[in-house]
């Protein structure tokens, strides 16, 4: 990894940006995930790099949903093995989650790379490799565990692909995605839609899940019960909007004072 | 290059993923600049992956900028290279301007490839490889040929650190810059900011020079000196902003109606 001083002031974008690279030179992360994470990057600066009370607020139904099921499953993919495999393991412990790795770009060396370095940070059993069961898809994600993705009631799908998560929708399973666009197929399509950079979604989801684990399931369910996934989409559009119309207005750009609009 | 049908919804933006990947693989392009182009697609679907008519207000006062030139030069880095060579040496060619290949992670072998790269699809002269000159910047960009960017007068800098174009703006050049992020502060210090995907940019621009290069210099002038940067920059903020707006709609998710807001 390049050097990077901790007082520059891009410091934590940089240094995520070099896990990535770092994911790709290692052989966990495919070469298009690093596409994929300066995606990310826009969408981050646009809600403006901070988890909202309303990301917090589906973080917290999202733990409930997790603590609540009875064959819950964390999909990793190989971006989110290299920005926080020791936070996966983490959560998947306290919510007795299954880990599996699932893959767009599949390739049986990558998902035992991916298992082995899960492994490395502590992991258990760490699902993906057996393939023994499919989902309606036309690609590497359609392959999946019988005993992991496949029977799971409720799935954890950070960092996801659209028609995926659809298909494990229709499947009558609940899902919890993890996406910074909340315009995305993913994000209009899950049960629980978290706008918010996975590397402080998943330290989040760790902090409401040990303050949780104790709570009644009765009160769980009331989390649950309460959480409005449109009100957290419109949200997220409203942060998108304000931090362009602040940043415009900081510099000196009229803002929606278009010519041709008036 | 892996295939994709010609008929895939998402073809163009696939394709030009591809030529970025390829551009790592044979060495032209660093691996951050995978990330980069991520960056570039979020944008470009925000301002609806199409030239808007201020974006081709700008290309065409930029052509004018160029052919009134006495030293024009466009600077290529490993995106630009990967992305649009042939259309960078035709408008090289109609504007007579120096191309001249200057990197943030410079490395003398990359220079070399991206200058092999440009002579393949029929540059002359390409600079680069001197580096006889510096910029006031702490990264590979301060390395900069005397004869070309160091002496320009006017520049074409496609996809560009912040940093660099206002260095460039200090040393009194009319910098041109392609950045389809309307708020870097490479839109906010150029003279002139396209802000546009550079695989349609470079395209027009190549149609503007031709159709512009026997007009009387004191015509170039007058659309230089009628051209208005900042409503650019303010026109770009809106179409980002109906993009956001007209895709909520579409989705039912309440635009601006969040509860907080009320």
């Amino acid at each position: 990894m390049s050097r990077i001083p901790p007082d520059h002031p891009r410091y934590l974008s940089l240094v995520t940006r070099d896990k990535v690279v770092e994911g790709v030179k290692i052989g966990i992360t495919d070469i298009h995930g690093l596409i994929a994470h300066g995606r990310g990057e826009t969408f981050d600066y646009l809600i403006g790099e901070k988890t909202t009370d309303m990301a917090a607020y589906a973080q917290r139904a999202a733990v409930a949903m997790l603590l609540l099921a009875k064959r819950p499953v964390i999909s990793v993919n190989g971006n989110t093995a290299a920005l926080v495999p020791d936070e996966l393991v983490t959560l998947a412990d306290i919510t007795r989650a299954k880990l599996e790795v699932n893959l767009f770009h599949r390739s049986e060396a990558r998902i035992h790379k991916i298992i082995r370095h899960l492994k490395s940070r502590g992991a258990g059993v760490v699902l993906g490799h057996k393939g023994d069961a499919r989902l309606d898809l036309s690609h590497g994600r359609a392959i999946v565990d019988k005993d992991g993705i496949y029977s799971a009631d409720v799935m954890l799908v950070p960092l996801e692909d659209g028609d995926r998560c659809q298909t494990l929708v229709n499947m009558d399973k609940k899902v919890i995605a993890i996406d910074l666009n909340p315009l995305s197929r993913t994000s209009l399509s899950a049960t629980v839609s978290i706008v918010d950079n996975i590397i402080r979604s998943i330290p989040n989801m760790i902090q409401f899940a040990r303050d949780m684990k104790e709570v009644e399931p009765y009160r769980l369910q009331k989390v649950v019960d309460l959480y409005d996934n449109r009100k957290v989409l419109s949200s997220a559009m409203y942060e998108i909007n304000e931090t362009l119309k602040n940043e415009a207005v900081r510099q000196g750009i009229p803002w929606n004072n278009f010519p041709e609009n008036e």
